[in-house]
């Protein structure tokens, strides 16, 4: 097979056309006022630091007005509160939010072209919605049912019976296992494995391991967004949740049968056991683990490297491992240094009362 | 290529016939005694709170027997010393390992066909077992083995020179590198990587790392599984091994010269480093790490997120980082949240002492 | 689509040709003077427990002299002051670098031939050097540059715009997303992935996260080796950088905007956040968590499993999390296991004060 030649209509990178705006344009997009020459051109963005002429950047406290003087940004977006006369600006209420909507305007991620690629392998069986996407070398299985605008990036594995919604994005060597169902507007980045068996054993009379089959699946929520070499196992009777909004960086392990609430945080490197539950926008640090069979409430914050060995109430914030609330924590922490002195100090202490009690037997 | 009709052929998901048992053929499958009617008809099977007609569950203790009576559940697996009136019951010495026996009779995995897929790459000088599979798009190198039954799922690399036992199920995205060797009925998830190279450098005058040529090799020995992006990394020199009946969990790290010795149990995100060797039946909780060159005792246990420095003795049980005696290390980590008030008390001490002498001086 | 036969002409491993040398040919490559018989026939390499006939070992140490002795080995590495009357020597200011080298001159790592490989998806647009290999079932998107001798396994994805310098070796399920940049004499092992978005959000007014466009790149430089399974985000807004000569190990996470310096180390399993920037020869042990917007000096060294929340002078060594510096992290560390006696200790001096004290009073 010669290189293919569909890989031709795909987008360029080299050579993609940024789009281009007046500053007018850009108000009404982000509904902001503005201040300033409502015509000046705005053809890409960029930080404080690295803006040049032509891009629009943003200041979100005053002290950074310095800054701006040096910049050589054609526009700012600014706290309403703040004024700057140097170049036309966009008031905001809140700057950065703003700006991401801006760069949300002038961003055109990488795409393939939709229908699916003659190197693809999709089963007859499998249904495409319209304007889904598969590239080259990727395979779909049966009774795959992918929704409207997905697309599935080359070399990925959809095993038998997934369901895909809408305006899903599934990059490079993901593994979406057999039965799991995804929602709309989810993104899997590469080499996520979702549904893989969950770690589940009981021990015959000699101690070796007898496998418990997995036999439950994945439901992966609308709006989830899952990083790269994730794990989402799937559950042993029932499914491994994850709910609506929620956020999931890069080698995070997530074991069967748990539960992750909506719109929560887990950054990279976390892992959780099986069958704990969170609530809903709970945050975990990096490299926080969380033992098996916990009921985390909403709203909770783990601070990086949390060993969780306990169910948190609502609102809970705890760090260490095993974990402690906060405040403990960080007196524990300003205390330690000083165990090695305080050894020595009670040492004294010691023989210095002894010292006492002698003199006051002798009295 | 068109989608390819061979994939028609593969085991249907959304469609499966579940198989159906009489209890009598099921008691007779996993050898226990009935009471209660022998002919009801077990179509499936779920956990007590999930039971519904046509299922069979298990309770493992007297005060389980409440949920019981509300479960919709068409039988039940009982401890031998437990009665209940109201539905069949298989009687087993442990309820829990008969249902998964029971679980594993209802349980069919997803498959694919055997033998080579068309779109797979193979090698002509690899040798497929009887009723092996090779699915679409793996890569099969040269002079591979692959034994009878064993099944190697779409998107699998088996570089130049593996052996594949029989039995063995790989799943999408896996990597086997070169010369790696691989038992009987191993299950390998997606996305993990056998026999990468190890992690090692020699410094030259400029403290540059120089790579050490990685030649060794990884064994897998048989009834192993290994989780999904786990990482099991080649020697310098002879082999990293992995013994009989070991289970692996996800995003694992087991780091180049190291051995794991039979029926040990790794949880997930546990790390190894180089050239450690663990004894038969160890077992590491989430997110451990073990430093290198250290030798551990059979049966030792390390909890969760264990920081390894020193060797351990057969049946050690140690926690922390770095790692105490268990028993010492629950006694630091109760007296900890005290540290900060106990340095207060200290200094009132010092105080009062100073105040003591002072009176006993001046008498 | 056939077996293709074009893997044919691939490398044989099971029956490769070790290369043969006289210990006068090596000690010519390697620059050595000899002791003893020149012509001796050297077939292989191995550690001094499992060398023999035909196997060049090394010695660092006098103390191992003993081993040597036990030992099969035709030849071995000497330190310029010890000598072995036993076999012939090579004498080296340095044994175990030269044994590196000898090691190179055997070691043949398994290859592809050049050029592509016709399952594989190659867009028209892609520029490949002279003698850059393309395997089976890869795809290489749009405008992408790939340098002279540089060798894609099979089944690797390398999206639109990329750029790959020379001598690179690209193993397979390594994803690189669009427009990252990759030096000379990289190496990547399979299932990494370079360039996925970077963990970012900003809340809307109800808490929801909505994604900030990763439009920033990841820039990898020369003789960088990156292990399998780990990630190196994408930036923002500019680049993710790795500097030149940094080696990193499996299951590594680097988070968007990060700065490696040269010559750094990144052990299993380590994770650095957003915007964090290390200098030159830094060195992170496993498990290593680095918070964002720090900043590590030259030269510093992250014990196993530091929690780093604070900038980090140059040479710098620090352990614990949060991170203390070493020496005071020792102290701690040998003063934990005491803090249950010395909270019994000092109650018992609070009692035996009092005491004193109230005879003082009735005095």
């Amino acid at each position: 097979m010669p290189p293919s030649s569909t890989n031709a209509s795909m987008k360029k990178q080299s050579d993609k056309q940024s789009p281009s705006f007046s500053l007018a344009e850009l108000a009404g997009k982000v509904k902001c006022p503005i201040e300033g020459d409502r015509s000046v051109r705005i053809t890409g963005f960029a930080g404080l630091d690295h803006a040049k002429k032509g891009d629009i950047t943003f200041v979100s406290e005053k002290k950074h007005l310095i800054s701006l003087e040096k910049s050589g940004a054609s526009a700012v977006i600014l706290p309403e509160d703040l004024n700057f006369s140097g170049i036309p600006a966009l008031k905001s209420s809140h700057p950065y939010r703003t700006f991401v909507e801006v760069v949300t305007l002038f961003h055109s991620p990488v795409l393939i072209p939709s229908g699916i690629h003659p190197a693809a392998i999709v089963s007859p069986t499998a249904d495409l919605g319209k304007n889904a996407a598969v590239g080259a070398l990727s395979w779909i299985g049966e009774h795959v049912v992918i929704g409207d605008n997905s697309v599935i990036f080359p070399l990925a594995s959809i095993y038998p019976g997934v369901r895909i919604g809408k305006n899903v994005v599934i990059h490079s060597h993901v593994t979406i296992r057999e039965d799991v169902r995804i929602g709309d507007n989810v993104i899997i980045h590469s080499g996520a494995v979702i549904g893989a068996d969950g770690f589940g054993y009981v021990q015959d009379k000699n101690g070796h391991h007898i496998k418990i089959p997995q036999t439950g699946t994945v439901i992966i929520e609308d709006d989830v967004e899952i990083g790269a070499n994730s794990c989402i196992d799937r559950a042993a009777l029932e499914a491994t949740v994850i709910r609506q909004g929620t956020k999931i960086d890069d080698l995070v392990m997530v074991a069967h049968n748990c539960e992750v609430g909506e719109h929560s945080i887990l950054a990279a490197q976390t892992g959780i056991a099986g069958s704990s539950r969170l609530g809903k926008k709970v945050i975990t640090a990096g490299q926080v683990g969380i033992a098996d069979h916990l009921t985390i409430g909403d709203g909770s914050i783990l601070a990086a490297k949390t060993g969780l060995t306990g169910n948190l109430k609502e609102g809970s914030f705890v760090s260490g491992s095993p974990h402690l609330d906060i405040r403990t924590w960080r007196k524990v922490w300003a205390s330690a240094p000083h165990l090695y002195d305080l050894i020595k100090e009670v040492r004294k202490l010691r023989k210095r009362v002894a010292e006492l009690e002698k003199k006051e037997e002798s009295q």
